[in-house]
């Protein structure tokens, strides 16, 4: 079974009313259901919050996660600095990350990006349809060319993130953007995902294919193996040197 | 003129006799000299290192940098924070920057890439030879289809860089490796070339190729505009919402 | 000056009347002209097309020819195959190629790319906006995060193209699709740019910013020398193999 | 069970003492019997050559091959134009396809690519060293971070093959230069593979590592589901045109 462990800020949940009646245990166990009943026997999912002694992500709990998915919003300045880069370190050395929606500012994400990751935005409830522009990629499997999302938040360029390794899905908003909405990335020995629908009002992880693109994406960001060492150490020559 | 900053940590060259012999102003100035003679009136070149007051790198200097060349190998610890953070954010914005050889661990590449940044690694002063992967890159351009290098430090594999925009050389070592020695990366508006060669003991910086390289990588890095505000503000949009 | 080739199939501005109106001495005389205006002294442009002998492509002009543009779209099968395959072989030997709208059917394009380059299409004249996804290549150079087509023709996925080594914009459509609309491939020792828009009946190539695109991508795509021979030789050793 | 066929233009193993020695039954049989060995029940292998009546692919066969391996080298002007043509459109509907060696030049494979394939050789029997470039593919699974080859055939660049979706090992060789020798392709719905070991009269085909790779590229190229058709239709809107 693939461990995963999924991170949410869970603040929206518990202030605002429509949130509270989308997401009533938090957005993370709507996501933890949908996967369970999409795949009964294939994961093991623990549930981690920002409110948790060290957010949830102590030594044990990061040691025993296979991929972890992160969604954070209005808080990213309270997650820790120490754990932030502790989470950094995991993905360095082969955990699986999957950044989910307004999480393209958390400070895991943006210590692994590099770059300053801002976009443009709007909050207006309007639709969305993502297309997929690779059809080879696991993540894309079973996907249609296309499919709508009934309302969500726009994200769109300029989006300061690196080229992505693979770009997966393009979205189209009803207002006239575009966004890079679905990009893969080689961090270290990890594989990190971004996936942009999941607004907190936004009623995006109920969707059917929501789902099975981030059940692909933690099979696919699933290292299959213990955390990589990283060496640095000097190495003997294979060949002989001044023939 | 394209204004250019080659930052050194300087401390090999007044350390060590045969380092200092290589290069005896600091190789710094071995390629700024290297530059000005190549293309007499192209660049107006500045030295910076890491003993000046800020490191050399002061606001005035940074706000008046079009590409940043930097050097360090034994002394990255000592680069300030701060500074490192700045040149970063100088860069998001869309200064040029170009991380030479040991650099490669540098305080500002390492944030700017995301990853870990390690590699193999030798000291052995043996034969290296370029061998050009991309026919159609700025950088490439009146290069031949490979060169040699008398004698480099061997960096190799697994050498953990996000997988590069454009991977432009790759050099073999006479040891039985390979590095993929000359790399290319979009970091929000600002421009990033990794270029192996450099060793402090090795002759690379006398090298016409390598000059050549680090010339195309500066008219490449060049932003040819000021710096450019990175934008968080909601948007409103293009087309009407909600028919 | 470079000395570039603009290739028409010129059918539709000689029977039907709007696009008579819109392109009275066909559309790449309007391109020859676009450009010449907005920079003077930079080109030598030929114009050619489907009905002159050997379709204006003789040895002699491509022999002298540095970029070529490529528009055609209801004929392309009346291209000659000897004629389509010297093109790409110019290609590969380094000279530039564009390739315009519908030309991604067309012979040389599809030679070039190897795939089946299909899409899904609609002609309703709906409204496009451009979205600017990289920020450092130099043909996105000066043009601003977006702007709007006011009539164009819809093309988007499953567009089968090969994955572009650099996407540079992607395309926003009123009807609801996306269109990666602007992609550079590296092809042998030439480069290759595809630019969506240019429906026959649309005024695109009236629009300033599609003419300062194809003139970055001509700059661009400008190999600087030459044709270089393939070499298929066998070849001597740099370093004792048998130690 | 996946569905494999291996093509073999057989030849060199009917007229060549030492490479019958290697491979008996022509090096498809040898590549047949070592994934059965190491995945006795996952694959389903037919041969094909050249000498069979269509090349052994007729409509019957590639309608049931999910991956088509292809070993060609000095008799790549024998097959015939149309099959390659059938075994194109099979790879752009889906089909996986995996290029071996100096089927770099075959027609297939010049065809998927739209580039000159051509390479620097050597026939020298030298050592050669794989390095693995990348970490997270898939193909890359379970290998280590390089692997000997005692005697291989030299490729090396200008290598005029397009710019790989992804480049996984780079090979060195002991007479001094390197390869991309292990690169994926998107290739319409299709996903194509070229591994550069191989060569007639060298043991490669019987390396443990070699025979995994080739087994991981199969897993990876399989695309799980019947040919997709082409569509060239045109498309009703999603959203309303013309508010």
């Amino acid at each position: 079974m693939i461990r995963v462990t999924i991170w949410n800020e869970f603040r929206h949940e518990k202030t605002e009313e429509n949130v509270k009646k989308l997401y009533p245990n938090g957005l993370h166990a709507t996501i933890k259901e949908a996967l369970e009943k999409l795949a009964p026997n294939e994961y093991e999912i623990r549930l981690a919050s920002l409110e948790m002694p060290e957010h949830g992500l102590t030594d044990e709990v990061l040691n025993n996660t296979d991929v972890l998915l992160w969604w954070g919003h209005c808080r990213h300045n309270d997650v820790d600095d120490a754990i932030a880069a502790k989470v950094v370190d995991h993905v360095h050395r082969g955990m699986g990350f999957i950044a989910l929606h307004s999480s393209h500012l958390s400070k895991p994400f943006v210590k692994l990006m590099g770059t300053p990751c801002t976009l443009r935005w709007r909050c207006a409830d309007e639709k969305a349809r993502m297309w997929k522009v690779n059809r080879i990629h696991p993540i894309t499997k079973g996907l249609p060319d296309s499919f709508e999302l009934e309302a969500e938040e726009m994200y769109g360029e300029p989006f300061l993130i690196p080229t992505p390794d693979d770009l997966l899905w393009v979205t189209w908003y009803e207002g006239g953007e575009i966004c890079r909405s679905a990009c893969t990335y080689e961090r270290g020995f990890g594989k990190v995902f971004y996936f942009q629908p999941g607004h907190e009002s936004c009623p995006s992880y109920h969707n059917p294919y929501v789902i099975q693109i981030i059940k692909n994406a933690i099979d696919w960001a699933n290292p299959g193996c213990e955390r990589t060492p990283l060496c640095c150490d000097s190495q003997e020559p294979f060949a002989k040197i001044g023939k």
